[in-house]
């Protein structure tokens, strides 16, 4: 398969031409030659000798994108005026914005909004804290936190090199689930820096969502706050991936008629999201797992490559205590769930799974294997990447879990809100639609956010952790409303 | 002077009424008699025998604001069917939003703002963390930190309480300087934790505003992190107030004929706002300073009620070592600054004073003695109030201070740029507008930010703490722009 344009490797360039039939032409040629698709083309200069356009063009591959700006600029009578890349383009001073809900004006908005006014507005809160919920942006507010040490597959790239994928990230929490969302990169990569740190601004918001910090470290801070803070902790990277994992799994069972219990998963990348899954799964009546690193299987007793999150692993799986590489525990597997590295999983190991096999392979961009080869050989297959059918994308989980959250003022997302919020997401495929390459809602599915809140908030109340009441505006004589 | 009415302290109550005529005169007759103010008034429903209308009054008090509403309530013919505090009801659900500068509503949209995209923007600044000033927020964003220990006149309210302060400063800075600011409250008073955290969230910002934070803790936070950080730190509420001082008294000696040099200045509150004023007026010139507390002057080998702030205060002023109270210390001088309590300064206290006294009574809301007490006996008096003539506010500094400093991506705020503000601030009052009760212009003036933003940017060059060069997109290569 040759390899597909996308959006994320576009430019745009804007180049003067003679004007004579076949000018452009040429241009639109060499781009199509060197493997771009051509976009929009606007004329923005005319005049009787010469035409000044844009053209925004997708190529397969950052250097193919680069290639064609300079193959254009080469072409005779063509002359290059300037070359934007759109992607970087869009990230130019930032993506999102903080904004005034309110205008202020006059004198008397300065007077309600800020001093003098203000001051009744926080005397309220400090006779109850409560009311920052009613009269602060704490009600709608999440803080997204990394230290920059697992940013998508590049590593550890630093809090600044992060923020983009922050910001990104709170852009999702707004489109798909109405939160605002704002990005908190941190520079230190102590755990109990980080703990403190995250403590210290809890009073600003209404939820900690955890962001690309390091497995086994992740761990740790997110379980220390969890039990400090009486707001929602949550490390996508971990209980996202989880949910929409156990929504496309839950979907997938259903195409293969095969039950939960009597699943063997093998895991291929025990880190943050590998763990998660597993547990998620389990909770959701998952028992034989297999979990594997660089070193193969995980079993009790293994003493190389561990952390104690592993050890955790080790007692809690592997009922077997199957030893060897991943070729070997594969045997038998019904479940491959890869969250790894590229095309580590061959179609030998295919093979040797049980009828009807399920394939999530997510490693990004390169999947664990290519839906291509896996075809022939499995059931249902599913990725992370949006250009293959049945995307594995925690922004379906997320934004949702968060509204439903935030929305009952829940203290806590517990592992009920989780399965809730997979099961709704799972119910988007209804019954008459389901079909190996559509076990999981699109991203734009429009009922996703709501529908993940609906569940999540009634689990949260299931589970005792929903705010008992909303606190009322109280009286008058306090706060002006009654 | 009867008390104003204020839009801080104003109501909107929904009323049933009677269809006839008088019906809607003795609800404003009850309200005016009462002392309040009646303003807008809508009817929003209306049969062949009521009409409901909901009429907005302020009033001089919150206590005044509530005996209305009842009274109202208690009117025959009368039904309240609701009232709202509108102060209240403006900051209901905060008073910022975050918000996406694009929408991301297609695949292509988020390839780029998202993955896959964003990694080559973060790797950018993997290789550059200057380019973070480029493609991340950090160009126009500052963080308002304040740990709620000095809010307003308030004191230790504590994070959560303080928020709807930080909010409403974020309002200023986006509606006086374009700067967007987020407001972090932070949930520890330990300074080591505070300077330790505000480093840590440096990566995001491209500024940080230390807020009502209570001294001498205040001076030691922002010292630190000044040597620590390479973006400017700006506790308002030592500098923008010093920096309004200095631009109020650049005018008020041009009105008395006086010289920075020769004035004897007294302040009252040896605090974060005392301490900074005084040093930024030394600065500017000012020699014969003197300062007190509850315990009278501050002088050289003083032992009781000091701090090392207080020490540096001893060491640095009152050169002819005088003591005593406020009203021994008030005899011969040209400048009071009070930044304490209510009434604290006696009309005996200032006719002690020199000819043409110059009275800046910043005490919030009761200054250090009424305009109206002090007016046959001062040259020039500003307050810290909206409803008085010669309002000293820090709104007409840090907007545009943070402003210049971001445009040319300071590195910090010095002496100059402070300087530099006043001078600015004072120049938009006209040589031909200059008078007693108009030396500082109006918070609305609308060119303060931007004449203030300019001068800031021009002292950033001159003392060396501008970027040399506004880093460049870089090549194509790297960036997609050349």
């Amino acid at each position: 398969m040759a390899a597909s344009c996308s959006a994320s490797y576009s430019a745009t360039l804007r180049v003067k031409l003679k004007k004579r039939p076949g000018a452009f032409a040429i241009v639109a040629a060499c781009i199509g030659e060197k493997g771009g698709d051509i976009g929009e083309v606007l004329i923005v200069e005319e005049n009787r000798q010469t035409v000044v356009r844009e053209i925004t063009y997708s190529a397969p591959s950052a250097e193919c994108e680069h290639a064609i700006a300079r193959e254009v600029g080469n072409l005779p009578g063509v002359e290059l005026l300037d070359v934007y890349d759109c992607t970087f383009r869009c990230h130019e001073g930032g993506k999102i914005s903080v904004t005034n809900k309110r205008a202020l004006d006059s004198v008397d908005a300065l007077s309600m909004a800020y001093t003098p006014g203000v001051a009744r507005v926080c005397m309220a809160i400090n006779d109850n804290p409560r009311q920052a919920f009613n009269y602060t942006i704490k009600s709608n507010t999440v803080a997204i936190v990394s230290d920059g040490t697992a940013v998508l597959g590049l590593g550890d790239i630093g809090p600044e090199a992060a923020m983009p994928v922050m910001e990104g990230k709170a852009m999702l929490f707004r489109e798909f689930g109405g939160v605002e969302a704002f990005p908190i990169c941190l520079d230190t990569k102590d755990p109990d820096e980080i703990i403190a740190i995250v403590k210290a601004l809890a009073p600003t918001f209404g939820g900690i969502n955890l962001e690309d910090i390091s497995a086994p470290r992740c761990f740790v801070i997110e379980e220390k706050l969890k039990e400090m803070l009486s707001i929602p902790v949550f490390h996508d990277d971990q209980h996202g991936t989880a949910v929409v994992v156990l929504a496309a799994l839950t979907n997938a069972l259903k195409l293969t008629g095969k039950k939960i219990e009597d699943l063997k998963m093998v895991v291929v990348g025990i880190g943050a999201a590998g763990v998660a899954c597993s547990k998620l799964l389990m909770q959701a009546g998952l028992r034989n797992i297999i979990g594997c690193d660089r070193k193969g299987a995980i079993y009790k007793g293994r003493i190389d490559n561990m952390n104690f999150a592993k050890e955790w692993y080790a007692e809690n799986t592997n009922p077997e205590c199957l030893k060897g590489e991943l070729s070997d525990v594969i045997a038998g597997a019904d479940l491959f769930l890869g969250l790894s590295g590229p095309k580590i999983l061959s179609v030998d190991d295919l093979k040797k799974m049980n009828p009807k096999p399920i394939v999530f392979a997510m490693s990004n961009p390169v999947p664990e294997i290519m839906p291509e080869d896996a075809a022939p050989y499995v059931s249902v297959m599913a990725t992370g990447r949006s250009d293959y059918p049945n995307q594995i994308n925690n922004v379906l989980a997320f934004p949702g879990i968060f509204r439903g959250a935030l929305d009952c003022r829940a203290s806590a997302i517990t592992e009920g809100m989780k399965i809730a919020a997979a099961e709704a997401i799972a119910s988007l495929v209804l019954e008459n639609e389901l079909r190996p390459d559509y076990v999981i809602p699109s991203t734009f599915h429009p009922e996703v956010g709501k529908k993940v809140a609906a569940a999540v908030r009634q689990a949260a109340f299931a589970d005792g952790v929903a705010a008992k009441s909303i606190l009322p505006l109280a009286t008058f004589a306090e706060t002006g409303k009654f």
